[in-house]
């Protein structure tokens, strides 16, 4: 599988139809998300452009690309934090990204540390207080 | 509560700190996935501007921006599948929210009848099937 999508589809192919047809944005991205399989958490929403998406198909591996870097990130390169895909969805126009995934050494997805990166909720007055973890 | 969010906070504030400071895009706007949140499945994927983040503090009722129509839009206004949220989270760089929701009015939330956006998956050769709802 090479990392160039179908483009040109009508809208109810899109939808309806079994032809993975992802909408990247202007900037070629996509936005994903990464749930945990296992608690359904959510990890962390990254983006992907083409190439991260094929090789999160072809490996089972999650790759995002890094708007950072302005590079392909496979993630836990360096830090070792891997994400095994189970399973990837798309939405009903195609333009997200759903991967739920099996943490890999250790459990850490976020940088600083936490297991997932929405590791903070809104309280009542809109302060951000820290979210119960699984 | 107003829509006017703090900017020009450090790096260090905006992960670590207890001040929501959502990092908008340069359209003024932000990812926001939902899930089930008895379930855990993820419903959606849309965008907030400040003031639907707003709103949705305030009214503990799902508002979204809607990119196509370009306004506010809160959810379930002419379908009845409203979404009372339950819990509100940012992610470390506050560049995307995460609200756990319970959906009302029949409990659908895609334009679809779907329950959720996200009904097929990404099958082994690539294609797209139909995924198992909960």
């Amino acid at each position: 599988m090479t990392s160039a999508f179908p483009t040109g589809l009508t809208a109810r192919a899109i939808e309806t139809g079994d032809v993975l047809a992802p909408q990247f944005d202007r900037n070629g991205l996509i936005p994903a998300v990464a749930t945990d399989a296992a608690t359904g958490e959510v990890l962390m929403l990254a983006w992907m452009n083409a190439e991260a998406l094929a090789r999160t198909i072809e490996t089972r591996e999650a790759h995002y690309f890094s708007r950072s870097r302005n590079s392909l990130w496979r993630k836990g390169e360096t830090s070792g934090h891997t994400q095994r895909v189970e399973e990837i969805r798309v939405d009903c126009d195609q333009d997200a990204v759903w991967l739920k995934v099996t943490p890999q050494g250790g459990g850490c997805v976020c940088h600083t540390g936490a297991r997932s990166c929405f590791y903070r909720r809104v309280d009542d007055r809109g302060a951000l207080i820290p979210a119960s973890q699984h």
